[in-house]
């Protein structure tokens, strides 16, 4: 596997590039009125880390436990562990801001290792931050409490560890990434179904513990569906929590565990249900009059019975985004559209993907056709390549980036009841932050993750960047889409989590008592404070 | 409402006999040995509770706080109060063995009056059993611990709070009866789908307290899928758990409150996810060459896509009993299944139904014709008798027990892998245990929730009473039942629940950390423990 860019997404020497699509770059420049200048990659070699404050006996310490040639604390090493992958983070990277990293950057090959490595550090006042793709955008990885951290790289605990093929379910060690576990499960015609757009470079503790959500969630689950069980080694020791069906026997202790964002223990395997490999797949892209006749179309398919297994709905703008992008009119001609009632320039896509035996498939296409009579079919072209291509957008974003375009997402989610009055809320109060900065832009918004009480939302943003301002302009806005969003009664988070960027607005949406309990709960587990501080429950 | 019977299931006036149906009769008098005795229902007045040890003073502590209406400690409220409805309950009541009752019952009226009432009773060192419809099979509301005891009767928190016809969510207070809820919601052309067996006389807070499971589970969930969110009052404060569709907003406190089987709070209230009534309904029977063959093809259903909404498959035994108990050979002459294969008296018989829109019901149908092949098909009486006549069977016991029949169910899920396993070694033990006492008995054996990775198991037990030792020879059966159920690797339970009957299997079987988990958390929330002591994290 090729190295992977400590300056953006994925491996070295794989890019998507702004140029290579020109209908998309004439908008652009067009829309945010971009000028030519470009941002460059800096030599790492010129940014300057703080020191490392594990001196060498902190190194002889961990060496015992791991191996040599597992702990490091090498520049390299630590820029690679130091920050997630939110625009924020990367322009952090571009500009050679980096004021925290970890200490020293360990890999347990072993559970019995990692709590070791705890052990030593609750005695050593040293801090934990389980690693494992390093793909937050909340600032889940990144250091901001004074202590000396310890970045535990869990990605050498790889092992899928036990499948069973009659209960579908299978058990694999912390550490794997997306891609290793689906082949090993593939060889067995098999697939756990979860495709976050952070797919090849992230890991399924990762997963577990940041509530993670893949673009199949209608039918395979999203991963708190899909986890069965796991093992959480936490300093107070070590939680076996066996995988199970349904039960009766007392309070759920795995949904702690999951969403727990390293902040009680580390989760180094975990049971995962899977599903047979789909024997069928077939796609369709329908336009609507307008986003919100679109949401009622998606709405009564969740509520009346499974919504496809990828379902994917644009707003106006992202609609338009994607149009003009296309450089076509999405495979069929806007006068012939026109006839049907729909303005291409105002309307609402949706692409969907259904996968499963083929009956599983046949009945999903016909639940779509009873409940999608206002949308005007256009063909599975759309939907077939959105699902090919989407793993090139966080390889696309570097490129925005190069071309000084300020570019993020936002999501939440919300009851069907809340959904229209929080988009517009959200939508409105991002366009107004990046029009106050002088830099009017793109808000894009879809709804990707459907359930009979509600959905969510997934707003993209874009502005051409503020120059010597570029992280003011982006908190800017950023924070006024969270303001929006919780003033509105959406989540702080569907599936990217809290990390460290989102303390405040949890604290505030869960309340105080229920804040309460979880530091309560995190003292019992971690009672030295060592698990990931300053993230989900960020005590003063 | 008639007044509900103290000694047995339902309302007073209610009654479903053995002798109204005679081939059943016959069948148990054959198979069991049964003689002509009968065991009467005693006179209440002959019952000697224990003293009541709340005096006058703690009676008008109460009052202010309730209305003095809704306090009493008269022996009948005491009595009507005092055990649930399993084997050993109504045995109880029948020999008049009353070791224990609660010292006063308390009717609340507000979530305010719960706050009080929970203060109150951590000052004076009085324990709350939380008391919903009283249906407990597990010993969930049974006084088991030396202090003096509040009955905290939930009933008059009854009112459904709101609806959102949009989102499909319904909230009430906890304290809401099955049919006072479902009617409620039918008005609203909405349902819960949430139908067990005690579905009539248990509430809403009972339900999600002790992760109940409905009929239908495989279409509308589980209890612990159809919750959103809750508000639980617990000594140390008052979660409000609000509701939410998924998201990663770190660990899943509702998953702490569900099952918490009243030893963390009151649940006052609970928001639902609801759904549309059923437009369309439609039933199947098939019947099996043998469990095994009839456990492939749920299983298949269940993991290539949703199992019909009730999926219902009775192991030989279980068939056989009713085959016999129907008087005729369920619809199909005996000649005409042999030709297909099938011998009635070693099949298995499946019985599903299906609800929903008219396309769900049509592809739920087609989903069985692809996956049960082998099933030969017996047409839609047994399963919609089964679905009409399900509320008569625990009428049904009372009059079992007339018969000095003992009759008990004892339930539990495990994986896909396991179920085989576990069948035979738990059907084994009961057996087992039954001839050693000298009354061989019979044991049936169903599935009726089904999942991916496995599903419930549900064994019902009977024999000929053993006179003078009806309670050493039931704990000697279930003993061996829970033994044998534990060590094959099986849930505790699926949907009844741990109360004071199964304590101990669920520290085994969860094990030390996570039971030292459950522990402290409940040591934070209820500081005194005086919440329901005795049950799921029994302290000594």
């Amino acid at each position: 596997m090729a190295a992977s860019k400590w300056w953006g997404w994925g491996a070295e020497g794989t890019t998507a590039t702004l140029e290579s699509r020109p209908y998309l770059h004439a908008y652009l420049q067009r829309t945010l009125g971009l000028g030519d200048e470009r941002l460059a990659v800096p030599d790492p070699a010129s940014i300057a880390l703080p020191p490392s404050r594990t001196g060498e006996s902190d190194l002889a310490a961990f060496r015992p436990i791991v191996g040599g040639g597992n702990v490091t604390a090498t520049a390299a090493d630590r820029l690679a562990h130091a920050l997630g992958k939110s625009y924020r983070d990367l322009m952090r990277l571009r500009l050679g801001r980096i004021a925290t990293a970890p200490d020293v950057v360990v890999f347990p090959e072993t559970e019995e290792q990692v709590r070791k490595v705890l052990a030593l550090c609750a005695l050593r006042g040293v801090a934990v931050v389980p690693f494992g793709g390093g793909s937050s955008v909340v600032g889940g990885i990144e250091v901001t409490n004074p202590r000396p951290h310890v970045a535990l790289d869990l990605r050498k605990m790889a092992r899928v560890l036990a499948v069973d093929a009659i209960s579908l379910t299978a058990t694999a060690e912390a550490g794997i990434l997306g891609p290793t576990l689906e082949a090993e499960l593939n060889r067995r015609q098999l697939t756990l179904g979860h495709f976050p757009q952070s797919f090849e470079f992230s890991t399924l503790g990762g997963w577990v513990a940041s509530r993670s959500a893949g673009a199949l969630s209608n039918r395979y689950g999203k991963i708190e569906d899909l986890v069965g069980g796991l093992r959480l080694v936490s300093p107070s020791g070590t939680l076996d929590l066996r995988a199970r069906p349904r039960h009766a026997m007392g309070p759920d202790l795995l949904g702690l565990a999951v969403g727990s964002e390293g902040t009680l223990g580390v989760i180094t395997q975990a049971t995962m249900r899977v599903h047979r490999s789909p024997k069928s797949r077939a796609y369709d892209s329908l336009l609507f009059r307008s986003f919100a006749d679109g949401l009622a179309a998606v709405r009564e398919m969740a509520q009346d019975a499974a919504a496809p297994a990828m379902t994917y709905l644009m707003d106006e703008e992202e609609t338009r985004l994607l149009v003009a992008a296309s450089g076509r009119s999405v495979g069929l001609g806007a006068s012939f559209l026109k006839v049907r009632g729909v303005d291409l320039a105002a309307s609402s896509l949706l692409l969907l993907g259904h996968e499963g035996t083929a009956a599983v498939v046949k009945s999903s296409r016909a639940h779509v056709r009873s409940h999608c009579k206002e949308g005007v079919g256009i063909g599975s072209g759309p939907a077939e390549r959105y699902s090919q291509e989407r793993y090139e957008s966080p390889y696309l974003r570097d490129s925005f980036i190069d071309h000084r375009i300020l570019v993020e997402t936002v999501e939440t989610a919300t009851t069907w009841s809340n959904v229209e009055r929080l988009h517009a809320a959200a939508a409105a109060a991002i366009h107004g932050a990046l029009e106050a900065a002088g830099t009017p832009g793109i808000v894009g918004c879809h709804v990707s993750h459907v359930y009979t009480e509600g959905a969510s939302l997934y707003f993209t943003f874009m502005a051409r960047q503020k120059r010597g301002e570029e992280l003011a302009q982006y908190d800017a806005a950023k924070g006024a889409a969270m303001r929006a969003i919780v003033d509105a009664g959406g989540h702080v988070s569907h599936h990217h989590g809290i990390g460290a960027d989102h303390v405040a607005y949890f604290r505030e949406v869960v309340g105080d008592a229920s804040w309460r309990l979880l530091r309560d709960l995190k003292r019992t587990l971690d009672p030295a404070g060592i698990m990931n501080p300053g993230k989900l429950i960020a005590e003063a």
